[in-house]
């Protein structure tokens, strides 16, 4: 594969295409960040046509869910987070984030994902870029407040904190507190910063 | 070293003994648990005398304390919290936590716990005992109110997903936040579950 990935020129797709431009892309995204990662300068690195990564990814931000391979599309938890009244929006932000935690697949890719976020400063950064375009800033935009930005890394800074003590620590009573209980709980706290 | 901590019969106090009970601490802990842990239990494994085990650590608290190179006593941090009126409570708590994170040398210790906590079942579970038995409970006992440990268990949540983001993943506007700005952020936030 890398023999192949060192041939001069743009070769066109074949089996292992996707996969190479996968490859391509957490190189560029761990070299140079998420901001200066192109979807043209990933083609180059894969040695394919810019079209060719087009095909199988339809933006930057795809390219980057699936090459940090997160359990689902960040852009669709902020949507799904802005979707309905503010005055629920705590409770929907904790309903969200712990949705994409119970299912089996979603704790193990979220653990593992935390883990190397923990361990590696490059992934960490990662994250921060994309979880800071594709999720803080829509949803601080939003919300009509001074310090914005600050209350929304908090809030996420909180669920973080929870998912860690909740699936990792397994702290009691936190780690078997049902779904209801936890929003229920939560819920005003995250309410608290939405409503400054 | 390790031969001599296989010697039979207990040995007196020499220049390393404390070192040894600090190694054979570790291993009760990171085998037993925590409750399961004694000075007696420690003292054998060490094959020194319980009373030396108590010449250099009153307790077992402090045994843990120092066989987990804690920044701090936790149970200096609960009292701490404690001591001040009810309605600056989650002002103080956070300023506290901040507090130990804002060391050079703390926020060392704190991060390379935090690894281990994230990538080690058996730290996990430690730290999990611990915190409970020296933080989380003295704490909830003084808050009247119903959930009391889930409440002070998303506290904790709370300020240690804060800790990930500002010092280990350097989310902004989080990471350059002072310290004033994040405890009247925050402070209502912690507050809210305080009151419930």
């Amino acid at each position: 594969m890398t023999a192949s990935r060192r041939t001069p020129g743009r070769r066109p797709g074949g089996p292992d295409t996707r996969g190479e431009i996968l490859l391509a892309a957490r190189e560029s995204f761990a070299d140079k960040g998420f901001a200066a990662t192109s979807i043209r300068a990933v083609a180059r690195q894969a040695e394919v046509d810019a079209a060719l990564v087009h095909h199988y990814f339809d933006s930057k931000e795809e390219l980057f869910v699936q090459a940090m391979s997160l359990p689902l599309d960040p852009r669709q938890v902020a949507a799904r987070i802005l979707d309905g009244p503010r005055e629920e929006l705590g409770r929907r932000i904790v309903t969200v984030f712990l949705g994409v935690w119970e299912s089996d697949e979603g704790q193990q890719r979220m653990k593992a994902m935390l883990r190397s976020v923990v361990t590696s400063d490059d992934v960490a950064r990662l994250m921060r870029e994309g979880m800071t375009s594709m999720i803080l800033q829509p949803v601080s935009q939003l919300l009509d407040v001074p310090d914005a930005m600050l209350r929304v890394s908090l809030i996420a800074g909180h669920l973080i904190g929870m998912a860690l003590t909740r699936y990792v620590v397994e702290l009691e009573p936190v780690a078997s507190a049902d779904l209801s209980t936890l929003v229920d709980r939560m819920g005003p706290a995250i309410q608290s910063y939405v409503d400054g």
